[in-house]
């Protein structure tokens, strides 16, 4: 039974602040309080620096088809990235195949996984069918730790659910518990918008943006969330991008509905300007939802520190530039959609959120950690610094510069969409279950470390935690 | 150093539930987690109880002038009240004279306190009178700890500010720090239907409550959340009544204003047709706001569970039926307002909320101790059980039955507003900094032995801790 | 040229409230003011009555097919009763079916009404199939005098456009002019209700309410606004019956987007528990949006006292009980959907509205008048009295009684959902184009006598004469 | 019995569109249509041109006492202003003065106006002081035809009324007729930030805006509203200026509410830039509520052609610049505050309310005469063309160039706010009672002309007819 004892840091959970020695036995977290005298294996001091919970990260895509191509990151090369970037668990999306059972895709992600994360991931299943024939197989999901699900209100030539599936789905969650995540754009519209521009010869990645009206993304928003209130249910809202989003959120919140939402670093810190870059570059910066004005920037900004947007994810999704995001040249809608981002989701909310006081320390780890790990079922296993928690720490020094390249990054990708920003603040240490994965900033841990979380389906009433 | 081990309980915070033990050593919690064999001067066996951070009221009134009386309890029976029913720090008010430095109100309150309170406490100050000479006042207050200021925009003839000594105030903590606390209900349309009533010969106690309608409340409470946004600053809402004020701030919330509420057991669970029980029995139930239809009773709770209610308070103000609340016989305005509740809080919300479902018992430990910790200053010292934190725990016994009555309640009030009402559950130990108050149910503690407890103004972006 | 001159009565329009003499001359109002002494063919005394524009129901279906059987009013029939009950023109529903060009119905509605109605008439166009190479159709429709569609977000399995095709419609009435009409419920969350009822064996018509939800109605209205905002063109929301979907116009209204929104007699006095009658008798009472609970009711009168509704029309949908509505015993979704209306809309609407002090006598007129006729391209050709408007008017006289009864009524149904109710206040004369079609509250047309009614394009600033 | 015809003009009202002639007998419209051989004493040919009711400013300020010194208009100057902008009634305010009765100061105001008013004039009286003895006196001012009531939520050492008088007032008018019009602004708050700036020196007339921000305008206009709502009464906002009153009032229309506003079109033109003109210009602008930035401007326009304002009125209070302004140098509290506005209201909203697409021509009539006719209890006998009517008539041609200048404006004032602006359409004939007042633009009327115009008290179901 190896022992670890994390010495004299200042310990951030999502609510406390205090200096405290944390002894980690067995992969668990066994002691905390003034320890210092304790016998262990191996002492980490942290004096100086910050003691956080693993970042956890719900939303990924690893090795994932795309049309005719991958994401450009596996789970090996995907999870060291996240690592080195102070995450310890990835929750990442088996995609259904249409006319297959979900679970067919379940195992295939098994196979990507297995013995090659180096850190430890879990599963939302995406229903891209839901016959009634196959509610049944949410339940057999939940029974094996996959115990949320993604919609799509987009995508009507691909995903899309109609309203009655999506409405059946959140239904079925309402009665057997699981959560309904929803990807809100209204699709049907969108598709209009996407055929005129294409009609009128407009294919460079600029109306990517254009045909995705931030409007249709609040739309969504509110519909979803009142199929889920007539379903009587809480509702997910992913990668949120649009300040009629927010205000659908608030609105809903403020009058007590159970309704939660996450956004990226994206769209955050990157506007729609971008995809106007120079030459084909725009296609760099191609994702859905798109990248908004900035005015959305200072709405959502507002909403995580208010409690109105609960999670940062990244919704990592990498494409080389130089043979994927080729593939959309003189038409737009060929572009891959996404950009890499697990790898800098810590440090940056860290750098523009706490250090531009635009959210605490404790909210920090919040919405980095902990209300992912409540939302989704793996709290407080993931997510907590607390007798019991597993011991995934992340030991991060406030004064480590980093500067952000293509150059440096452990994703696998030929660009960085943050390229040459410097940050202050970066992990120094990482900890999985007690094991360094990371130390002084470099990797070294290995594929296979990483273990699959079975996840709980949240209870409801847990969903009054979150803020 | 005494030192204290709580074994094998099941321990509640506002995000925690483990089983673990804890060592408190010197009044503060050491450590925490698997310390079975840990020697103490003290062991209390939990096994099979919930163990609490100690109850935290933050809206009391001990020992305080009203009118020609007083409050029925002073320092010492209230304490005694409030620690039996599993709280361990009240936070009570100092009351501004017209025409002095709020200072003076202060010391007289150390003087009613010191020596007497069985618990820890702590002072927001009234403030009554507000011209620009006393402003640097409130910094000499929070330089002793009194970190917060209630106003009130009621009682015209009493204690109302008007709007332009508000928004000073509210400016003042913009500035400075500190938290503004206030009494949201239209005072001068009140007064307007009051004295209509009064001249149509309606002077039950039932019009308390007519000439107090819902809509003034939510009035007030729109209107403070507008003047704080002038001032861009946060601003808690105290013994929330009104669905309309609900709204109020959940629509400021939703749009991600930093606005705070609180309310109480008796807005939760009492209605106003208590005011027209028979004879002048009505006047138990009179205090400000008053009582409400049951129509607000679920929108609270909703509030509460949703987070758009942050704490619930007592407003603990008994006065006896007998010779006090009869001063208002044949005028409802000479109605001693108030009633008593700091000995029924912890275990009314485990009862009506945790086990009817309403609230988690993380959310209970939440609205209870731990936000108004945070709110007011004094987290992770109170509110909290973690390394460092004060030992204030309470074990609660879940199976524990308790009877509500005048006949057996330590609050030093000849009525009890819940008499006969039977609940599940009741603290069994209480301990304050490590120190037994109450044993098996029974107060085992003396007066003098709470301390005065110093605040820090609540930090602006503390407040993106708060659901 | 013929001449009539109406002497004597009090004229209320939309605005005024006068007595005047009106002078009619070859179908059009030639004069106004005081013309006592004006030479005329023919001279009715109005003396102590009201004189209005003739009624306009702007949602009538006549002749129409539903499933294996047809609406049991032609368009003779129909227009008899709409005709003494004070309505002097009708906008029918032309439907087209899948496959068709939108045109081909409007000929087949041209055959079903020429030579047969009594009243002037005008066609909206439904819309069930739109792809891309219909949009020009619209076009020439309006081209023809049919200047507003129809389109469905109900009815997943006949009528449903699905976002996509609603959006290119606002969008080519934003470019085109033309007024998009939308029946607002959530089709596919509503059939996924309908499909859980039946296969529990819940079949009785009772449960036609049960499964369409208010909040879906609200949604799709919500929707709907969204899409029209997208698209920056106003829209008019059909036979709204929930107060969810009157919030979502009012709040759309208060940001000052041009939403209209109509509802029903039915909406106003008739409630869900009709659907609850004993044996099959519920059926009657079976339409879409289906009836819903009283409280709706109160919300729909403040809607058209305060102009967030601005339309009474009727839908009117008239099936025999005996062997149209018997379709459906043993499956309720088999019963088809619709109920008479058109006869008693004006009287009903003065009865329970101006009479029971909920509305004026002008706003009497214009929402079951004047703003049809704006919205809908015809004033002040109709809905108006003024010099060169159409010699539509109805001599209504407040004091005649009427008990609505099958026995007695006009329109061909075997029951009348009102029956027995006694009203105050029924048309006494009614002129069309200055020719009797009432006379003495008997029917004295004939088939043929009305007109069809080419209307303009609403002009979008037209809009803001709406309230 | 001398008659006026006016042949062949393009009748413009708040609903019609048409040409016709228009017959006036002894100083009423008696007859309207095809009149063309009717013999008249006097014919007008108003070929080509718009025939209009004349404007109603139901908001000047003439020969009023500011201060130490007068508004610069009195009765004979401001209302030939009035009459050469086409405006034919004004509603001008008594002050009362604090300590008399009203109706001290009506008496006053009838010496200020009668021999001198060119055109129709009616009052509101202003309500400086409402102790309960002085209700009665509020019928007895109905009784004399000044049935509106404006008030003041501003000017905390002038005029301003507590919450409580003025929730009295709207009682008092909710019981026995009369509309109750507020100034909606917090002035306890604003006279905080008054201070503060004059303390630090900051005296420059932009301060006045920079002291008076808009959410203080917006919480007043909601305060105001929930009054209302209390006393179940219809309210009147005077000259709103900010986007968060238009939201205010746009959500109680929303939800229902009786709530009615007026803009002005200093408000709807010009920004507050304006008061940090070079040297002391910007004293020229002062006037409260304060300019705000442009993007109020957009709002207010969409307020107008949605419908969530009713009114254009001008708040016409002159004061020269250079001896009345010049009070202010060195103490912006000091600018007497005003501007002029009445002569060139009606130019003004339809050079850039119906030439710029913003509003219709119906709705240019609508906000400029009928609506407040209809608020104000004088309709139809102002702001209406139809039989009985006031032959209160304006030919207004659309293609007469105007350019506004001190040099040449029959307002007595030094200055002009919109010196040198061009605007295309001018008044050619005023007629007041069928008299002719202006004659090719210029004045032909005398003093005296004018006549009081006694106002009903507005029936509440009226107001069901504003938008």
């Amino acid at each position: 039974m190896s022992t670890t004892l994390i010495t004299g840091g200042r310990v951030i959970t999502a609510t406390r602040d205090s200096v405290e020695d944390i002894l980690i036995e067995d992969g668990r977290i066994a002691r905390l309080g003034d320890l210092g005298d304790f016998p262990a294996d191996r002492v980490v001091d942290a004096s100086g620096k910050l003691v956080i919970p693993g970042g956890i990260d719900p939303h990924t895509h690893m090795d994932t088809p795309a049309g005719d191509t991958f994401i450009s990151d596996d789970f090996y090369t995907g999870t060291v990235a996240a690592a080195v970037g102070g995450t310890t668990t990835i929750i990442d999306f088996p995609i259904q195949e249409k006319g297959d059972d979900p679970r067919v895709s379940l195992e295939e992600w098994f196979g990507k996984s297995e013995g090659k994360a180096a850190i430890d991931w879990a599963f939302h299943q995406i229903i891209a069918d839901l016959p009634p024939a196959y509610l049944p197989s949410l339940g057999a999901l939940i029974d094996e730790g996959v115990s949320s699900f993604k919609l799509f209100m987009a995508y009507p030539n691909a995903w899309m659910l109609d309203d009655g599936a999506i409405f059946s789905a959140l239904q079925w969650t309402s009665d057997n518990g699981g959560l309904i995540m929803l990807h809100c754009e209204n699709g049907p519209a969108i598709e209009v918008l996407i055929q005129q521009a294409i009609a009128a010869g407009h294919t460079e990645p600029r109306f990517h943006a254009a045909t995705r009206p931030s409007i249709a993304e609040g739309e969504a928003t509110s519909r979803a969330i009142a199929l889920a209130e007539i379903a009587r249910v809480p509702v997910y809202v992913v990668h949120m991008s649009a300040a009629e989003a927010l205000s659908a959120v608030g609105l809903a919140r403020g009058r007590g509905l159970p309704v939660y939402a996450e956004t990226c670093p994206q769209y955050l810190l990157l506007s729609e300007d971008k995809l106007a870059s120079p030459g084909f570059q725009g296609a760099k910066y191609v994702c859905s939802p798109p990248l908004r004005d900035p005015s959305h920037h200072d709405k959502l900004w507002e909403g995580l520190a208010a409690g109105n947007l609960q999670v940062v994810s990244t919704d990592h999704a990498p494409f080389h530039y130089k043979d994927q995001k080729q593939m959309g040249r003189g038409d737009f809608t060929k572009i891959p959609n996404g950009m890499p981002g697990v790898e800098w989701r810590v440090s940056l909310l860290y750098n523009f959120g706490v250090r531009e006081n635009r959210i605490s320390l404790n909210r920090w780890v919040e919405i980095t950690s902990t209300n992912a790990a409540k939302l989704f079922g793996i709290y407080p296993q993931k997510g907590e610094i607390a007798p019991g928690s597993d011991g995934d720490v992340v030991i991060f020094d406030p004064d480590r510069p980093q500067t952000l390249s293509a150059e440096t990054q452990m994703t696998n990708c030929d660009y960085n969409p943050y390229e040459g920003w410097t940050l202050q603040g970066a992990p120094d240490t990482v900890l999985v279950r007690g094991e360094p994965v990371v130390s002084d900033g470099q990797f070294v841990g290995r594929a296979g470390m990483g273990r699959f979380i079975k996840r709980r389906p949240a209870e409801t009433l847990a969903t009054d935690l979150i803020s």
